[in-house]
């Protein structure tokens, strides 16, 4: 069966991936193009006796454009009836559109690009249950991005260390403190014990401060021991959690997000780069960012597009775009978000208080800046660093450029003596 | 600091990690591989205050092995401290060992190759609750491979149609029915009926045979959703369900084994080789297959080493003796899985009768031979083509040259003349 025609419009109803695809040497491009959209719906690699007119008929995709692109490559749309698709399984998604197809011999590379997810598949998902603007409530900051940490060093440091830690973050003047990726329950930092102290921790710089304090408890874990953090998390008066959303995996993450119990969820996206940095192979981070949205996460690293980590700026705003408005074109398709709400982008990786300036620009207010080495590895240790990070920002959006703002506030200036 | 120690012998209660690493540009190979071991446990980018010489001292990394591969790559190995992981939680062994690290700018490209668990780490996870033995204990069948298919098209079938095609496999001789990885419940075919349906297939079939016959459903969902459906499958007599493991994600995996209420689990790896295939970064298939052992599959897809599906025969064989044997010996480093169970291997992807031989000769008896387009496929429909698959089998076990056998066997020569 031939799977291409290029005159064909893709239906309202239908959903819609992108791929970029090499085939294998002397495999032409038709061939490739059909096998991928045969082995993602209802295909396989010979004729069979088995298959149905019916079937053909209803449940055939299309590919309705093919765009030649250098180095042997192309970027393909293919169209899929939505019958082939379970509503609300998130996992079934990627074992069709994500799934065998990677593996194909008759491939030299293939990588997920995007989604376009047509209204009847969104009505299957919650989406975000504050996204954005709930975000802002919860923080009760509404004119400027958020500010947060990640208690540094990454594991090690016991409940009460960690508190300790958190509560200079807080008291310095950053909105938000984050447990670290690869922290959940260790035999020296027990999540029950460093949760209760942590939030304890809080009241008090809450009452310092008069200021709203957010503390993120990394309950990343099989499903039920991480919906058991949840339940901890809230009786003690949290008002979210994270989740290394890659690692736990899509069946875990629906889960958490249809019995969180009010709240909100902040997505950490470790893992990601073993899939989306090849540009040739695998699926890209906007892919996967859709997913996240749609199934709803109320905040989502996204990279920085400055600092440590890979991610070119171009692709980071795309991102940050996509979940962050209410509909977005890219490549010329067009997703209508319709009901599900924006995520909350959060920027870490790298970062330190001069760079402020730079991450203002790019990404405005309406995100979440996170600085780990870059607030404890301030010379004189995180309370300095909380402030000079809030420094930078009141400068930033003033448009007061930061060595002069530094002149008059020691903790910025030392900042730039450790990282200008 | 400074994590490697080329002198350092690993202690047998730590946990190690192969890498292949290939730094960027002007980057040398020892800033990159301590750059790796500090993301992957308690460092950071930048020096911080608040790291503590205790933490430093008992829960630091080494870099105790760096070999030089062509292309500018190099084979490194790492030994972590264990209280570096949660016991038993496997979202957050890779959150810790294959999670930031591998978006790192100073890095060009990053594959992890392979764990080694220490026995204290084994002890956290269940393995398989049947592994072989209990595989074969319930299927009854001792002295050869498994035969299996996939009910064909992929989707599309209604529930009766899909029972119907599964009865035609059994009753031409095969053992195991099998649902495809992207068939969950949908429009067409809600999972409830089609297993009913299924099931009462089966039973009508197991009568007339008197063999046993198996149905693996495919269960893939969100969690609850996805133990609702176990409960149902176990409610009607059945013995296994089926997962894709990968786009379900560990922390569902680990939910599901925890609460399969008896069941025996075949995993299904779509997904896989958008994280596999790329032989310089990623995760490698056997890394994710020892995670998938440990944390306790009974039948894991690794390939075919030959057929439609990527995957070098040495690979594919590496995989299968690390989760079949009770210890295995790679690269000079010994996995000793202790009483963890080894899982059944399970051959996919473009098979079709003709290439049985083969399939004995490089898996043995100790393997599940699963043939989707290569069982339906054949000219005659999906009975014949079982019988196809038995009369192949039975030949290449007694050292009948197939083109023989075929003189006496019309299912087997009708296959000749599609796939000879």
């Amino acid at each position: 069966m031939d799977y291409i025609n290029l005159d064909y419009k893709p239906k309202k109803s239908e959903l819609i991936a992108e791929y970029l695809v090499k085939p294998a040497p002397h495999v032409t491009i038709d061939f490739a193009v059909s096998q991928i959209a045969a082995e993602s719906s209802i295909g396989t690699w010979t004729t069979i006796q088995t298959m149905k007119p019916r079937i053909a008929k209803e449940l055939s995709p299309h590919v309705f454009s093919i765009k030649r692109k250098t180095n042997n490559r192309f970027l393909i749309r293919i169209a899929y009836p939505i019958a082939l698709f379970e509503k609300g399984n998130a996992p079934q998604l990627l074992s069709a559109l994500a799934g065998n197809i990677f593996g194909m011999k008759i491939l030299k590379e293939l990588r997920l690009e995007q989604f376009i997810f047509p209204k009847e598949y969104l009505k299957g998902f919650k989406g975000p249950l504050y996204g954005i603007q709930g975000v802002r409530a919860i923080t009760k900051v509404k004119e400027r991005p958020l500010l947060g940490t990640i208690v540094k060093p990454k594991v090690g440091l016991d409940p009460i260390e960690h508190a300790q830690v958190a509560g200079e973050a807080w008291a310095g003047g950053l909105d938000i403190v984050k447990d670290d990726e690869n922290l959940t329950s260790m035999s020296f930092n027990d999540f029950k014990r460093r949760v209760k102290k942590t939030f304890e921790k809080r009241d008090m710089i809450e009452n310092l401060t008069n200021e709203k304090k957010i503390y993120l408890p990394n309950v990343t874990a099989e499903t039920f021991e991480m919906l058991r953090r949840v339940e901890y998390v809230k009786s003690l008066g949290g008002e979210y959690v994270m989740i290394d959303v890659l690692t736990a995996g899509f069946g875990a993450l629906q889960t958490l997000r249809d019995n969180s119990n009010g709240l909100a969820i902040h997505a950490h996206r470790a893992m990601h780069a073993a899939l989306t940095r090849n540009p040739g192979h695998g699926i890209s981070m906007l892919a996967l960012a859709q997913l996240l949205r749609l199934i709803g996460v109320d905040q989502l690293h996204i990279g920085t597009a400055i600092g440590k980590m890979q991610g070119p700026k171009k692709e980071v705003k795309t991102i940050f775009n996509e979940i962050e408005l209410p509909a977005y074109v890219s490549n010329e398709m067009v997703q209508d978000w319709g009901n599900i709400k924006p995520v909350m982008a959060v920027c870490s990786g790298g970062l330190h208080p001069l760079l402020m300036p730079q991450l203002l620009k790019i990404f405005g207010k309406d995100a979440i800046f996170q600085f780990g080495g870059g607030c404890h590895g301030h010379p004189n240790g995180t309370r300095a660093g909380a402030r000079a990070l809030r420094q930078a920002l009141d400068a930033a959006l003033n448009n007061i450029p930061l060595k002069k703002a530094a002149e008059e506030r020691p903790e910025l200036r030392q900042a730039f003596e450790k990282w200008g």
